[in-house]
């Protein structure tokens, strides 16, 4: 992949709407994500993702990105877009989200947002409005670790495919199914395919590993502050996270919650089913 | 607590020196630590920190600044410290480290690091080469939570007094005994009191919740990239954290695999123990 244009000014409309597309508003209206690094570049490309535009700059290139840009894709070509183009220094670094860019970014038409057919034993996290960019990208991360089916996003929270979000899962967006639904299409999808609903919450009566997570299950986690809605809460089990008598109850970050549930499913899915082939519908975890 | 002072100008004095506090070099040059944020204040109070000078900014306060400001404990006198200050908005938002500011800040002496004479079921984390403040802070927070008697971080990383690791932990690294060791007296603290090591690394045959971790548990993990030095892998018993086949190797951010070992440790904890009263040296953990 080689840039066929470099832009040395900061005026140059690629680089102002590069500018603008920081902006959530500006790339719901244009229909684009905003992708940078290599690593999050990559995982794009190879969930099939298809970048529009690419820009570079060599001077800033990290040893992953001297490795992954000549692998990418050519971007597609159409009105505005297909262009592969250099960013000198100063102007990659004006466009660049980042503290220490590696000189790569794209923009990309986002991924369709659909849930698979789920497997016997799926997991499908929940999320109540999230509005941190950060928790939410670490918990897409996790939850690829985990080797989620899926996650729900609900409401209008943190865009799953802002750039922040992007950055924290490390590219696991893209690779993870993931949605934004309301509530009642959320609650309709998973009543139909018969997920056990786990809300975990301060007050539950019971602690997070007493509960059985095997079958379908949808863990629920709320906002960062709230927590979960009243009407969340009253699920067929609900399960809290112990904490220390010392401990403030804000103690654990929502992103925390997620890890502890998602690998307690995978604790008890391991433990029961040790020989049995891979699970349908979501990617096995290696014991 | 009542300003004496108001500072309007950013070349006052004060204010120069809050900015340079920011660095490291300067705030271990002069002793001092800077703890910002209502919460952060209220826990470090708590714990005993000698607050040696606050600055407010009234018109900055969160709901929880105004409960908290008039809780806090006289500044201790001396020269140059003692001084309650009001700072104007401008001001107080040069000299703040976050992009909300809640108008409260204040300069105090570092607590003393040591490690309390650990009871029979105790869990002491040990990191290795953590660099990144947001992820020391995100650990200290959850071992909080989790009813760790202490964390030993290794070597120079990342300063667990750092106005971003104070942030990330929440003031739980006020709460929590912390100490910045070298290796060799880290393993000694550890081998005289009978400590296993547990160290957490991807290469270990044995799947974390299969090691059995009650007793006086140390588990080990690493920096955000490197891992674990060879040394330290070679530990009595040693675990990993198992990861989807579709997930990369970096899959699992160092926090979140923290968190996974410290619950771990609880869950066996609190199955082993039912009925047991709360264990010597460690703050307990409701089950």
């Amino acid at each position: 992949m080689h840039p066929h244009d470099v832009i040395t000014s900061a005026s140059n409309p690629h680089v102002k709407r590069l500018v603008r597309l920081r902006s959530r508003r500006d790339r719901e209206r244009e229909g684009l994500i905003l992708i940078e690094g290599a690593r999050e570049l990559r995982r794009a490309a190879l969930a099939g993702v298809r970048l529009q535009a690419v820009y570079l700059c060599p001077e800033l290139y990290s040893p992953e990105a001297r490795q992954v840009v000549p692998e990418l894709p050519e971007p597609v070509s159409g009105p505005l877009t297909g262009t592969v183009t250099a960013l000198s220094r100063p102007v990659f670094e004006k466009v660049s989200g980042r503290e220490n860019p590696d000189g790569v970014l794209a923009l990309a038409a986002p991924p369709e947002l659909s849930l698979a057919e789920p497997g016997p034993d799926a997991v499908v996290l929940v999320l109540h409005g999230l509005e941190k960019p950060g928790n939410l990208g670490a918990i897409l991360r996790t939850a690829d670790a985990a080797g989620a089916s899926g996650v729900i996003v609900l409401g209008r929270g943190a865009d799953p495919f802002g750039p922040n979000v992007i950055r924290a899962s490390q590219g696991s967006v893209f690779s993870l199914k993931v949605v934004v639904w309301d509530e009642p299409e959320a609650l309709a999808w998973l009543r139909e395919r018969g997920f056990a609903l786990v809300a975990c919450t301060p007050d539950a009566p019971r602690v997070y590993w007493e509960a059985p997570l095997t079958g379908r299950v949808a863990p629920l986690l709320g906002a960062e502050h709230q927590g979960l809605p009243a009407d969340w809460r009253q699920t067929e089990r609900s399960v809290r996270i112990p904490m220390a008598d010392t401990a403030g109850a804000d103690s654990l970050n929502v992103a925390t919650a997620a890890a502890l549930m998602l690998y307690e499913c995978v604790r008890q899915r391991l433990a029961a089913g040790e020989g049995r082939p891979a699970l349908a519908g979501a990617p096995g975890v290696s014991p």
